[in-house]
């Protein structure tokens, strides 16, 4: 594809290139969109996965139509943006934290925001006049790591997004699995204990029962009833509900034995999940990402330990299980990467 | 691909062929063999999965030597046969209760039978002169449903094969998933209670310990403990050890309430099962197979209940659970199935 001829003498334009190590020909970007319950984050993303801009707001989560007004504001801007900058946009990707039924393009419904059954990608072509494309946000974390992150290269593979909730995506043959109705992966609502803590789906001990950021909190209110020394008493202000996931990890950064206990216990059934898909999807890695991966440290060992305890170690052996290489990049590279599929890949 | 001439007034091969809708030259065929603990099965099998030939015998389970050349001696038996018939043998394909690694052509394995680390892919093409291909029985039953089963034309599917263990089979966009090793689909060793009942493999609730011909034996032994007017009772002579799936079975045809019970329990922990098979892989179809299978029309509503009660609405929504489409001949249809499939399909 070409691109828009570069206005002479246009510094930022070219810094950009040089730094991504881009020529005048290879200046197509996509815009990649990240629209969660508390915020909706959009990047240009080059062919690289490198963010080139971006720009977030507060999502308006109990209010669809201004979601949706919200999203698409973005997405002009920042396609606004990539043009007065010379690149050629080529597509728009849209990872959103829902059902999202991927070829009809179309958001079924999402556990924490009031809106349902909106076609969003018709709705975004129609406002961009740019190919666009929809999935859900693990999904499309998972694109990211191919195109960008620790799966650069790796055909098959799974991937967990661990947050409030737990989503998964995966990849098979190169490219991401959707499943028949475009709904597969929802691994955070694989049972691993029916006898474990209710699950926010009704059901007993989903995964994203026993290995959330959620589940995190809860083990660590747990125990400092039992731990009164722990720090993660004075971190919350004696107030076990006052337990967040950053309270968690930041006493397990300074050694606190409660809340690395907390990490251990969801380690390990995260490991039985873990078990579970690899013997399923017999994957090259398994990649753990999302908000509580950046505390990921903390739980790998755990998870190791799950794995050769409970794995067949015909299927477990030489399987990597890692952490996500995007960071709090990922939901806009994973949109990116999702624009970048649509149109045939950035190459 | 050219077929032998026709021996002129050869009329078992024209009925064969009238029979099978045959044309002179579309008279190629492949060769499929079933490899079990009890059995070893080889059979003619023609483009549209149809058996023209079979063969068994008893498997020398205990010793891997004469394991293959039993195989060896069948696939030869059926290769002549086919030969003397008029048809050109393309391929043979072998569907192995082992772990197998199919790229490889190995059999890493296999939980019943005393060998291990056998090149049978290879053992098989020099012994033939012929391409061969080697994967497990699960995989290949999974294929052999999409040759001439209940899939033919269904791109994305999960196959169980229910006997004395749990196998498993993923169709994914059309093609058998295999996984990075090649290990793909142990589905039997999904977790399905961590509190439950020990498995074969060491861990405990598998659903190869909760929903396998075992474990339906151990549902119907504790059954009659409180049910002691129980056909059961009457079938194993009074002694629970003795109770076989075949009893259970026969108990149940003639409406027998702890057989029905039994079949009860462990169609609801299937149906767990299915239901994270279902969250993972969004298929249109699952397939039960495998001798359980034959009497899986008293599971059917439990493992419905149990999806419709543990699934998420809008990814069990459409999905059928059905019962295999070739019951005995599961297993030869299979390895043909994985013949064509190596040699780039029958058409």
């Amino acid at each position: 594809m070409g691109a828009d001829p570069l206005t002479p003498g246009h510094d930022v334009l070219a810094e950009v290139e040089a730094s991504a190590g881009l020529s005048r020909l290879e200046s197509t970007c996509v815009i990649g969109a990240d629209v969660g319950a508390t915020k909706i984050a959009v990047g240009v993303v080059d062919p690289t996965g490198a963010i080139i801009f971006r720009q977030q707001t507060a999502s308006p989560s109990q209010d669809g139509a201004r979601m949706v007004s919200e999203v698409i504001g973005l997405l002009d801007n920042a396609i606004e943006s990539a043009q007065s900058e010379g690149f050629e946009v080529a597509a728009c990707g849209i990872g959103a934290a829902a059902f999202v039924l991927h070829a009809e393009g179309l958001l079924l419904s999402a556990p924490n925001i009031s809106w349902s059954d909106v076609p969003l990608q018709r709705l975004a072509i129609q406002a961009t006049g740019l190919p666009a494309f929809l999935d859900n946000d693990a999904n499309a974390a998972a694109a990211g790591e191919h195109l960008a992150g620790v799966c650069i290269g790796v055909d098959d593979f799974v991937y967990l997004t661990l947050g409030t909730g737990v989503g998964g995506g995966i990849f098979v043959h190169g490219r991401l699995y959707r499943g028949h109705k475009g709904t597969a992966a929802e691994l955070g609502h694989m049972t691993i204990d029916p006898h474990g803590p209710l699950c926010a789906c009704g059901r007993r001990g989903c995964l994203e029962a026993v290995a959330s950021g959620t589940a995190l909190e809860r083990e660590a209110a747990a125990l400092i009833e039992t731990e009164k020394g722990s720090l993660l008493v004075e971190l919350c202000g004696g107030d076990p509900a006052c337990i967040t996931g950053e309270i968690v990890s930041a006493a397990a950064e300074r050694g606190d034995a409660a809340a690395l206990e907390a990490f251990r216990r969801i380690g390990y059934k995260l490991g039985l999940g873990v078990v579970n898909l690899i013997h399923a999807f017999d994957p090259e890695k398994v990649v753990l990402g999302g908000g509580m991966a950046r505390s990921g440290h903390f739980l790998l060992d755990e998870v190791s330990r799950a794995v050769s305890e409970n794995g067949l170690p015909e299927l477990t052996r030489g399987v990597d299980v890692v952490l996500s290489g995007l960071g709090a990049d990922a939901g806009i590279v994973g949109g990116g990467a999702i624009a970048w599929e649509g149109i045939g890949g950035p190459s």
